[in-house]
């Protein structure tokens, strides 16, 4: 049982894949995020996207437990999600961890910073 | 010149004051939030907000630059802030190092446990 307030994962991905994200339209990609959020079991409750010029994109996605945002630079092959739970009410930190896991897997980095910090 | 990709100040606040919020409505809170970010020359596009019992409040701001995310829990004393911009085409290290001294300031925690990492 994890005792600290929240969790934060922090995942820096770098030489990462983007190709399966090519025939995806924007609003498909927003969708293909809430359902990861929704499949690890955490509750959406608003979510932000900002599509930027060479296909890079944000979106947040505001959870009951707290937060999850993606922002991905192709021109530098460059992710980074973090993924912050509270354990307020139950422990959250495997569905972060999950999710996370889920989100490196996705992009296929060949290097992953990753730091989980308790908050 | 910061040379990282960005830079990410993660706060977190213990025994904070929520007095200065009583009297605001849950829509004066988001764009006193908004308008602190525009202050700081920092470029929301997007937004989203969540008010839980309590007086809880969630808000996240999607920025050019990345994002900014405050989760507030007024019955254990706590707040969390987390403020995450790029240095893509320029530096923006200091908006985001006096967009937290701001948010520190409002709180006026009796405890501050502050992070910054170079992502």
């Amino acid at each position: 049982m994890n005792k600290s307030l929240g969790t934060h994962i922090i995942l820096d991905m770098y030489q990462c894949n983007f190709e399966w994200l090519d025939n995806m339209t924007n609003k498909e990609i927003v969708g293909f995020f809430s359902l990861i959020v929704k499949k690890n079991n955490l509750a959406q409750v608003g979510e932000i996207s900002y599509f930027f010029k060479h296909n890079s994109f944000s979106i947040i996605i505001a959870l009951k437990e707290s937060h999850f945002a993606i922002h991905t630079w192709p021109e530098k092959g460059y992710v980074s999600a973090d993924v912050f739970v509270c354990n307020y009410t139950e422990d959250n930190t495997l569905k972060a961890k999950k999710l996370s896991e889920e989100i490196c897997n996705l992009f296929n980095s060949k290097t992953i910073k990753k730091q989980v910090i308790e908050r």
